[in-house]
Formats: structure tokens, sequence, C-alpha cells
């Protein structure tokens, strides 16, 4: 009953180690590691009976043709590229199950009124250009041409980088999917946060994948000697940038579904006997209905000002990307919940924090995502893992899906 | 009337070029700079009746004789090396100041019951060797001589830099002053704080100067996604730090005299998508009574441990450097107080928050300092700034202290 899951399991180990450094798994748009993956992958589609090509951006896409040769088209799939030091389950597991269940289709010789369209998506993380979803946006045809001037660290164009992996930076406009034959598009992805666990689940249904605002919020007082400046004269940029850590947290617990974040913070000048004079912190708010993460943002930007009203520190705060949350499709998510309920006992629909090819896909066609469980919610990091019986249940669920999708094709 | 006192200014302004950066003022141990200043001010010294040295590790030392060829000897002085982009003030002004009072004795004939030296200390900031009050250490014989082989960023040992500088390592012991001599040393010195400033005072008399305790406190929680981990699902160690740095603050200022900082912070990983794992702070505590400073040392690690087990985040405390308070002279502090009474309408007395050779010097004998107002409190830093009248001021009340110091002996 497991060899399909073990053998997903295998083909992720596999993929583990087509890797562009040698001590850990790596593997960016347009490298030599994505193009090893593209082949290694493209095999494993072909004998599940599909044909198979890479796009003109990079993205591999294998095609197991339905009943009809002009009909609909199912996409499946997920993201090939990682981050650095990455683990192995976050995209590859979307692509490998999607090609199992295509495998298992073509095995019994199944035809089904829509084809069946896996994507390995060539760029989700945005390691290498620092601009995500480069796979996505052209297979929606929403490909902003200006970023093909970005540079890598090494000052490669993105222009030469698709050139040079076969591509053709002129045509991406090739690879944009015909929204009138495109059905839906479902991705499975591991969760990479600890719900499913806690809740003792293996698979759980994506209703929204939350929106995002990312800013900046600096402090500036005045430095001053450790030692001889009281307490009651300071103006301590870092005191009131703590100030509003603490405030974030405490915000962000009071509304439900709501998280806020501050990941990066410095001190300057930053010196142990010296008072700072400034202080800037990061923060990432995000939840699934923008209306709550709009009114979030204002009470948070008001919290830091009056913070620095009161402490005499002048504050600015600068939003940068901004992403609208993703609602997942009432119609495909409902199925999918249908199948859910079926190889699981319970249903669980949670948002995704995280961002996922699901979101720009849902630009052009009705997208759904199933979460797989993983370990302590630990992703993006070597120790990522999840579980082959979890891979198994989602095997069986997306099986079902596509199974309920045909019956009402 | 003011002839005196804008001399001192004048010559603080030529020495402010003395300098081994081109464009700002860094006067480190034994460099070539510190070897123009030696040579500079000795000149003064020598214009104003004094017979000069330079001592085995570099201290410029000026005698003015007194009425006995070995009587007793009052030491007046301050540092001569100075931060890097520092002000002008801090350091020469004791200097340059003592000299003048010696020139007024000199153009008056006029010999003392005792010897005045003026020292003008090799090194008290430690910049270069990163270990401060190697001047004032060789005076009072209690340098430690493990230091000579400490290296500076070049790979320069002590040892080798004090032979260059036409010291000599093996005979640092000749440097030591006699305690059965010395009746006291007071040092001019701007306030690096603004108290002076708040309440409109030209000059203060320093009671003590304050102990210190620098520690470093770590927080360790778990890194996870910024988007995905729920926040009551959350080990933030930078929410647990931010928390600290206010408890530092808030009972700080609940402990009158007491200052506490915290300088340096960061969160690691450091992304703006990532829950901090670990975040470091260090925190410098200073009080003029030790006793005061242990029990404030006691509640905060507690409050950070209290922090730790409430949040589940792993807390450790390191504690680096520590240094007693040390009291200034009271017999020395009544004279100069005295003084600063009849030239100024009242006395303020207040502890000193930074380090002082006078902290070294109180080690052999009674110690006492006058500070000046600087404005704004700044100090470190080329804005760095005393007033004429100010210094002026500060002239009057040295010449009547040694004036009464006379009449006593």
């Amino acid at each position: 009953m497991n060899i399909p899951a073990r053998k997903i399991m295998q083909r992720i180990d596999v993929l583990l180690h087509i890797s562009e450094d040698s001590d850990r798994l790596t593997r960016t748009f347009a490298s030599p590691a994505m193009s090893r993956a593209n082949d290694l992958v493209g095999g494993w589609m072909r004998e599940a009976g599909m044909e198979t090509h890479v796009d003109t951006i990079g993205n591999l896409i294998g095609v197991y043709a339905g009943e009809q040769p002009d009909g609909k088209i199912l996409v499946l799939g997920s993201h090939l590229d990682t981050v650095r030091n990455a683990g192995r389950f976050d995209g590859p597991l979307g692509v490998i199950l999607a090609i199992a269940c295509v495998e298992q289709l073509h095995e019994r010789k199944t035809r089904l009124p829509f084809a069946i369209q896996v994507v390995g998506f060539a760029d989700e993380e945005g390691v290498r250009y620092q601009t995500a979803y480069l796979g996505s946006r052209a297979l929606t045809g929403t490909f902003n041409l200006k970023d093909l001037n970005r540079r890598d660290v090494n000052g490669i164009s993105m222009r030469d980088a698709i050139r040079a992996f076969g591509g053709n930076p002129t045509k991406l406009n090739t690879a944009a999917l015909d929204p009138q034959r495109v059905i839906g598009y479902l991705e499975t992805h591991i969760e990479q946060g600890p719900i499913l666990e806690q809740k003792n689940l293996s698979v759980g249904v994506v209703t929204a994948i939350a929106g995002q605002t990312r800013a900046r919020v600096s402090f500036v007082g005045c430095a001053g000697h450790a030692g001889t400046t009281p307490m009651n004269m300071r103006r301590d940029a870092l005191c009131g940038a703590a100030e509003f850590v603490v405030a974030v947290e405490t915000f962000a617990k009071s509304i439900p579904g709501l998280v806020a974040t501050v990941g990066e913070i410095n001190a300057m000048p930053g010196a142990s006997n010296v008072i700072p004079a400034e202080s800037r912190v990061s923060i990432d708010v995000r939840h699934a209905e923008d209306s709550i993460r709009h009114s979030a943002c204002v009470e948070l930007k008001a919290k830091a000002e009056e913070i620095g009203s009161r402490r005499n520190l002048q504050v600015q705060v600068e939003t940068g990307h901004e992403a609208p949350a993703v609602a997942c499709s009432e119609k495909l998510s409902a199925l999918l919940s249908e199948a859910v309920k079926q190889r699981q006992n319970k249903l669980i629909q949670l948002p995704s924090g995280a961002g996922h090819d699901a979101a720009i896909m849902a630009e052009i066609t009705p997208s759904a995502m199933l979460f797989v469980r993983c370990k302590e919610g630990i992703s993006h990091d070597p120790r990522e893992s999840a579980d082959l019986q979890d891979v198994r249940v989602a095997l069986d669920v997306v099986n079902d899906f596509i199974q309920m999708l045909a019956q009402q094709a």
C-alpha cells in the first residue's frame, strides 16, 4: 500500500543531492543544478506517461494527455528551486506527488476528460534575483519584463541567465497558459508551520494565502555616555524600539489569525558604553483578510508614533513589500475538503502564512492547496521533515480529488 | 582677565591637530602622534618653568620644584591620548589647565611648600591595546606586566611599542611615584554628561567614580517562519530580549543614581521573515556605591531569568569587566568645594559615571576631581565642546585649591 508514497520519498531524497553547493541543498533559478533537476524530474514525468518540455523561462512542464487533444487542462505542481541550505520537501513534494498521481493513471491506462499538466516551477523562492515567483509569473503571463535587467551577485543579468539556461527572454509570452483551457490549479506543499502537528493531522486544506506587509521602523534619539547620562535625561532609541517590539507581539496576540514579527533589529552606534542614538527594526505583518492586516498596520504605526512622542524620539515608518491576501477557490477547496474527509477522519482548514505559486496561479484560474504536516513546523532548514504516512494520505487525497473532478467534468 | 583661559583654549585647539588620522582626532598610546603631542606639551611645560621628561611607559612629566628639593609632591594632570574620532577636551583640558596653574606661579616667581608634578598620561582610553589606564598603572606601580604581550591590530606587541616609543618595558617600575612623597592628585576633566549644563553651573566637584559591571545576556528560543507560526506557538528570542531592555530601563529609573544601558543588541538569524532564535544584548551598570550596583545586577539577572522562564527561552548571563567604585578624597574634595563656593555661587557635588586616571591614582594617594561643563554632555565625538568662561572658572578654582593646600602645608 505504501509503495507509491515510498517512491515519492525516495525521489525527494535523490533531489536533495541535486545542488549547486557541495555540502547543502541550494538550487536557484537557471542554475546548472536546476538544469540537472529538470532532466531528472523530466525523466520521471516521461516514465509516468507524460510529454515534457522546459518552457522559455525554465519551468519544467509534463503533459499527460486527456481524452480530447484540445480539451481542458488541470494544472498540478509546485517549485523545484530552493532557498540556500534548504530542506528537501519545500517545493519538490508538490511536483513529485503530482507525478505519482499521473503515474497511477498511466499504469491503469486511464484518460480523463481533461489533460493534466504537471509544472516544476523554475523560481518561487527568489533567491538569485530577489524577486519571487518568476516561474508562475511567466506561466500566468504576468511576468514583469523589467525584471530581466536584474543582476545576481555575480553581475549576471536575468536575461543572460535565461539565455544560458536554454530559454528565450524575448519570448517569455510563449510560456503563458491559455486561461480558457485551464480548469484549475492544485498545489501540495508542506505546511511550514506547526498547526497540523499540534492537531495531530496529516493534511489540511488551505483557505487563503495570507496577505503581507513588510515595513521598517526607525527610532532616532540621542547618543550619550552610558556612565554619565542620568536615566531621566536620556533619549535612548533602543529602549523605544524594544518597547515597540513588545507592543507588536502583544497586539498581534490580541487579533485572531494575525501574525506580526520583528526579525531584524540594530542599535547604533552599537557600543556597550554608548546610549543608542538610533535603532531600526523590520516588521512583517500577515493575515488572511486584507482589511484586518491593514487596520493592524495602522494601529502598529500609531503605537510606534505614540512611543516616539512619549520618549522624544523621531519615528519613521517605511512600508516596503505589500501583497494582498489570495483566497483559494471555494469550489476546488470544497472538493479537496471532501477528499480529506474521506481519507482523514477530521477536516482542518487553515490559512497559509507563507506565499506560494498558487497565489500567482489564482490570478488566472481557480486554485487550491493541500498542506502536509511537517515536523515541528521547521522549514527552510536541512531539518525540514515530512512523514511517509502523511505523504501517503496526501497522495490518496489528491488522487481522490482528481477522480471527483473528472466525474464532474 | 580671560588671557590664561584663552591660552588654554588655544593650546587645546593646537593639540586637536596632533593626530594619527588626517581628517579627525585620534591619538593612541605610543603612536607618532603621541610623541609629537609630548614634544609640544613638554615645550609648554618648560615655558611654565618645569623640568620635563617622558617616563618609561611614555607619560609626559613636568616638575615645578617646591621650596625644598626632596619635599612633598602634588600631582595634577589628565591624559593626552584620545579615542578614535575624538573631541578635543577629553584629557588635554586637565593637562593644559594644570600647566596654566604652574605658569602663573612661575610668572609670580612663587615656590610652594610642595613641588607640583603635571602628568600627561600616555594611555587612559585603552584604544590601542583594549586595556585602559596604562599610564596611571605605571605611575602607581600597579602595571600588570602580562599586558606587555598584548598586540595591537597590526600585531605589534605592547612591549615593542613601548621600546619604539623610546621607553623601556623592562624598567616600568622606575616610573612609579613614591607614595610617601605624594600629598594628592587633582584631575580637571569635562563632565562628559549633561548635569552641569542642566543646573547651569560651570564646574562641579566629583564625589566618587562610579563602579561598573559589564555583562552580556543571551536569550535563546526557536526560529520559525514569520508567516506560518501562530503567535501563541512562538519562542521568539527577540521579544524576550526586548522585554528585558525595557525592564532594565524601568529598574534603573527606580534607583537614584543608578544607570543601566543596553548599547548592543542583535537578532539571529536576522531576517525579516524569520522569528529570531537568539538575541544577545550588552548591559552596562554603574553606581557610585558598589553595594547598590551589586544588588542591581542581582535583580537584573533575576529579571532576565524570569522573562526566560515565562517565555520558555534559555537565558545566559555572562559577567565581563567589573570595576569597583572609587571614592574621592574627602579632605581634598572639601578644599576643592571651598574653592568652588568662592568662584561659583553654588556648589554641586556629583559622581562620575565615566572612569578616569583619578580612579587609579586613588590607589596610592588622596585624589580629587573637578568637572567642567560640556555642551549637551557630548563627549567622544568631534562636537565635544567646553566654554571659555567655564574653563576660566575651573582655572580659578584649581589655582585657589593649590593656594589653600599650600597654606595648610
